[in-house]
């Protein structure tokens, strides 16, 4: 098995987290993938993802003092592995699992993601709870100095034989029900320690070794981001997508951030390897969270937004109710020519930024060439290029503008009058 | 109560760590408590301190791996809070705690302290055990981000109520007990958190209250170091001394960095404030680290460490066991002219320092004044000072040299061969 | 000689930076002493001090471009220190420097101080001009990697005996002219260089030889701040008084800030080392800057200025054009109840702060008590202090209010209703 | 002009500086030149760099203080821009400046460069010195706050048109010379300032639009490093190449740690773009530092350094006196197959990298496949890596290593012994 053969173009989603915060259900997991496979998995949309505290009860019943309540009991096996809470996934009682509730993700032609926090359940450590393939309990295989600083449920793996039956195991079991993808979080960066931020290293390369020995094709997702650029070439080693900041939200802002970090890791694209721009919060949001609200993106900073992802190369992870999509949030998603620019294959750059434009340019493999162009500033403006600081030799008949479909003829610059945040991406007619 | 009046003059006493690091019991604390009863009391010392894990099960009984064992059982009362080991501490057995120990020490004329650990035992917060005085359980009182980072036991205190109530009945029980003296470590400088080294702020108030509450004056000691300079009022405000490095043992780039910070805090030494030097590796060490040594420092680096700490005004805590003591070490340690130094009183100062000597000055109340030279450098060579550095309208008719007893007649240059990281201390005759 | 005796207790005076930028004349100075020596000088105010630029020809004349105009000439003598424009300067002229304006200023019974940068004119030792004293030019003693992050004048001088003659040389001249006082700049925190902000150290050595040599008692005033806590021993061995923020102006969040900074520097107050609040904003300022102005400081935030600066022992220099004082300005500045605070003798000490108020108390020598109440919020509220925070054993008969000059009965707290950003200073009465 | 087109493949030359440090003259360039005309042209090397300092007088002589003599006089035409300094370069006389050295290099089927400091002469801006193409002098180009750290030669230059105009006049006069190849210094991390160590982002620039203006294709070098990964970008858009460590000397601790550095940058490689692991120190070094020594690295070392070079894409620089060039030494300069590696279309990778080895690939354009093993631990070892790590689909029918031609016949695994610090690089026959 080779990593880069599990996703050979950026994964496209849907993640319960910007909807339901930590309280997800099955029968609201099984309405998000209806909806997809009705209208959305023909455009390449496939992954159904379960974000955090699944294995949680009461999880968001104390949601004002605590997003994750310390100390509350989780559902464990008896080989210090979580499992659903069966209150929330009933078909997972009597050791299924998330068995039932992949299986029917599968046979909606979709596939099927959980949300795992690094290490080892803090109780299995306390309780000397045993772990599957080793004779030492998880006690053992914890470090009690490896915390996560905002979520109380785990400690860190030691880098240890019994670290790794662990990881081992886990992985196991959860290929065992079906599971394609895994996002694991306090891993991309460990927050809490600002000093030693990948302090995870080795626990990154255990989930890996676990997940090549397990046989099944299991997409390996890490965060919270920045990651480290630094270190790079481990997360393209052992990862197939790691977040490039901080959790992403509807905030203009973050947005403009967003340019900044995809310039950084633009050379790092490739087949089965993917800079993280995080979930795309777009239409209804904040329901687990107790705000629920639409979307505070424009339409102009909704399509800028899907623009840069896929101009880039990213991960495109729905973050909104999939269920609650309007007509113009759905026709954000589905633009077919604007999804084939997420192809690894493709050679992107970034042409230009400052702070009020950015371009961007892609050239397939075939020599079609496209070019992205962003107002970043607050007022209507032209943004433009000069075809010579794209490709030299390069000399369109025509332009076509993939939001619009509209198409202009060639001039010597390809430029428009943009709206603030927004943007114009052209496909280059040979 | 005032808690500036519990420690008049730096305490002087003795530590179980630096030679039985985890291991003490109860017949050899009060074997070295008989010693300084027969050898030391008379001249001040007085403090006999019960260092880290004496609530620990098997403390010690896996030292290759672990100076601490993660997730080891420890003695605990029904309101989650730690009680000594009674397999090494007999006497402490059915809830009698350090009481019977604590009243054999008083009886010998001395006083009694232990060691804790910020926070509150991890397996109390996982457990949800009560707390006296309070309606919530530990798992409240618990912040599961708040961790030491190289001893496992502890969870941090929140901010709250019942944070407040565990910290006071603790305190209470500890009171009880007939404790004078509690060293609390992980929260002088928490750091596991390079970023927020004084995470532990509010504990150190908490646990200043719950003292003033219990009626009892008890010396609170802050460890470990460094203390950070720029929180010293509110040292000075909680407790009664805190360390100015990190672990001091008998190396001589330790002693010689103590000179830098002593400099930094000379001006933070009053009546119940006392920037803390750490103990004194004297004599026999090492034996419960499993490398049981003779002190490597020389005995001219005695000399030197004993002068600074009691010319700077530290508080002096005697690392080395006492039943081994040697004459030699002995006499260091019951120098009655140089413990005067110790007096807060006294107005200290550096007047010199560079890479090859320091200079320090003291003056007492009434106006004797001593002065002490060090050859920091690794050859013999001369110190001296010009009395007009120091007092300028001063002029002694002799000089007494406290370790020799010698004295030598005035000139206006105070002066003298020095041994390689040795030391003179003179005081100036009117 | 000794650099403690030369100014007993804090420094008082006028400098014309506030309010001329870098302007400032021989007949506004020869007013401002006018007017100190007629009104201020009987409360203690002595120095009057001609701060930057003096030596620049066309100072200010660029103002919206530069506030230092780069590479303009300088009036410097044969030896390459720098002498008084002679266009703003008239009396300086013929090599007379400012002698005569010394004479004029010491004449009222004044004292009479200026303002430079450390280092060496950079155009000396572009052109090898020579150093008194010394058979080297200026280009060996000049450091040409030191300079000043905001003034392009002058480079830094290298810890050599050339650099040594060139400082000597030029105490020896403003000594020659009667100078009182000076102002180093760039020295005390050199802040072009964030990660070695002492690396002025060796130039504060040499200025305090230069002055020592010079047999002149001129008072070394360190600027800029933030000055460096962990170098305290060092600024107190060879000055004066140096600046414990970066430039302070009449703007309330760094007037609250202050409270912070006194905190940490009220251990370092003795006689002839004071740790400098910096100028006082009051009355008109800023028209050099081309912004005159009346204070943004309301009469609250004036007297909780007044109170912390005298309380802390803190220098004082009037900022505000004295010529244009109104009465209540003025009797801001000629409290003498509140004046007497500054002497070091005093003990003072932070006895709470918090987000919302501050306390301090000081001691006089006879054991006379004062309290300060400062109200830090943005709404009217009691402050209060419990006498046994205090000084436990004393017992007032009544207070008196050093601002108002009411009194009031006593009673166990001391506290009163305060004005926004306002306080209250009490003496105890026996 | 495109910049990606000035050097298709990593420049490959000669730099005066590991040699000759700061002395170097016309005769020795010329030498040096012929050598390479003569030795290595036919492999592709054809950059003769005249490393800093041609425009000093007296440069070098008074090493022993000072590598670069402050405030000595330089040659400099009446534009404020530099000249060679006719004393060591007599062809430069008459305001010839480079022209008959470049002419000569050029006869030879060679290309000609020189070394430049970032900024304007110091001295121009003190005597304010015109500039060509602006009514402003040199002190309005200068920015007095913006230094070299090491080098005291040079003011940096502001973001203004006078600036510009500067250094369009500069890089005007040096392409009529015939100026081919430019390293300008203190300009790729501006380390004298650690917190904005990219302070001369705007100099790249405007040395890469006068670069552009010129009409010459000059290929910009951007010296020193480390360069900011996170400004990988910007150096791609306006550079050619940029130092990604500070200096390289023939240390092994540096060697190794470019093994470190190669991971960090082994995606920024392409055409045009260069990161760059700095000069060869082959040969005879030091002679101009007063210390002439052959090189300490070891044979192995120096295959180890070479083939790093090449399979990572790194610019090639020998910094060896050619004329004293041994046979070894030529034919470790001289090895086709793997000079070949140095094309950016070639796909390299690191495949692994631990303690004790490394292992790197590259791939052609037309499939062909290599791999480098290193050795990178102190003893004998045998270094292997999967075929199935590399390239899945990939079965060779041998392996020919490319220092030694021999040929091995096929395995699943490439592996062998391999020296310390060596290592082994095998093109792997289809």
């Amino acid at each position: 098995m080779d990593k880069n053969q599990f996703a050979k173009t950026p994964p496209m989603g849907w993640n319960s987290y910007d909807y339901y915060d930590t309280t997800v259900n099955e029968e609201q997991v099984k309405a998000n993938a209806d909806y997809m496979a009705k209208n959305l998995r023909r455009y390449g949309w496939e992954y159904i993802v379960v974000d955090i505290q699944w294995y949680a009860h009461k999880a968001g019943s104390r949601r004002a003092e605590h997003q994750y309540i310390p100390f509350e009991t989780v559902e464990m096996d008896e080989y210090s592995r979580l499992l659903p809470d069966p209150e929330r996934f009933p078909s997972s009682a009597g050791g299924a699992g998330f068995g039932p509730l992949a299986d029917y993700v599968h046979r909606l032609g979709l596939k099927f993601g959980i949300h795992i926090m690094r290490g080892i359940p803090r109780i299995a450590a306390h309780l000397h709870t045993p772990i599957l393939g080793s004779d030492l309990p998880a006690s053992e295989a914890a470090d009690p100095s490896s915390i996560c600083g905002w979520n109380p449920d785990m400690y860190g793996v030691r880098n240890t034989e019994a670290g790794q039956a662990y990881y081992d195991s886990l992985i196991q079991l959860y290929a065992s029900w079906g599971v394609d993808f895994i996002k694991c979080d306090d891993i991309c960066n460990t927050n809490v320690y600002p000093t030693r931020p990948f302090s995870g290293k080795h626990e990154i390369e255990m989930l890996h070794r676990a997940i090549m020995k397990s046989g099944r094709e299991i997409v390996l997702s890490l965060s919270p981001g920045p990651a480290l650029i630094d270190k790079a070439w481990h997360y393209e080693k052992n990862a197939n997508m790691w977040r490039i900041t901080d959790d992403f939200w509807d905030n203009w802002d973050l947005l403009l951030n967003m340019f900044e970090r995809c310039e950084l890791w633009q050379n790092h694209v490739s087949q089965g390897c993917y800079p993280d721009c995080d979930m795309l919060p777009l239409g209804w949001l904040g329901k687990g969270f107790g705000q629920e609200r639409y979307s505070n993106f424009t339409y102009e900073e909704c399509r800028t937004m899907m623009t840069l992802w896929c101009i880039f190369g990213s991960p495109l992870m729905i973050g909104g109710e999939l269920t609650k999509m309007s007509e113009p949030v759905l026709s954000l998603l589905t633009n077919p020519e604007l999804l084939k620019l997420l192809d690894p294959a493709y050679r992107r750059r970034q042409v230009l930024r400052d702070r009020k434009q950015a371009v961007w340019s892609s050239c397939s493999p075939d020599g079609e060439v496209y070019v992205a162009l962003f107002n970043l500033g607050d007022e209507s403006g032209r943004v433009e290029i000069r075809l010579s600081e794209l490709e030299p030799a390069y000399q369109p008949t025509a332009l076509t503008e993939l939001w619009s479909r509209e198409t202009v003829t060639k001039s010597s610059v390809i430029g428009c009058e943009i709206a603030p945040h927004g943007c114009a991406v052209f496909r280059l007619e040979k």
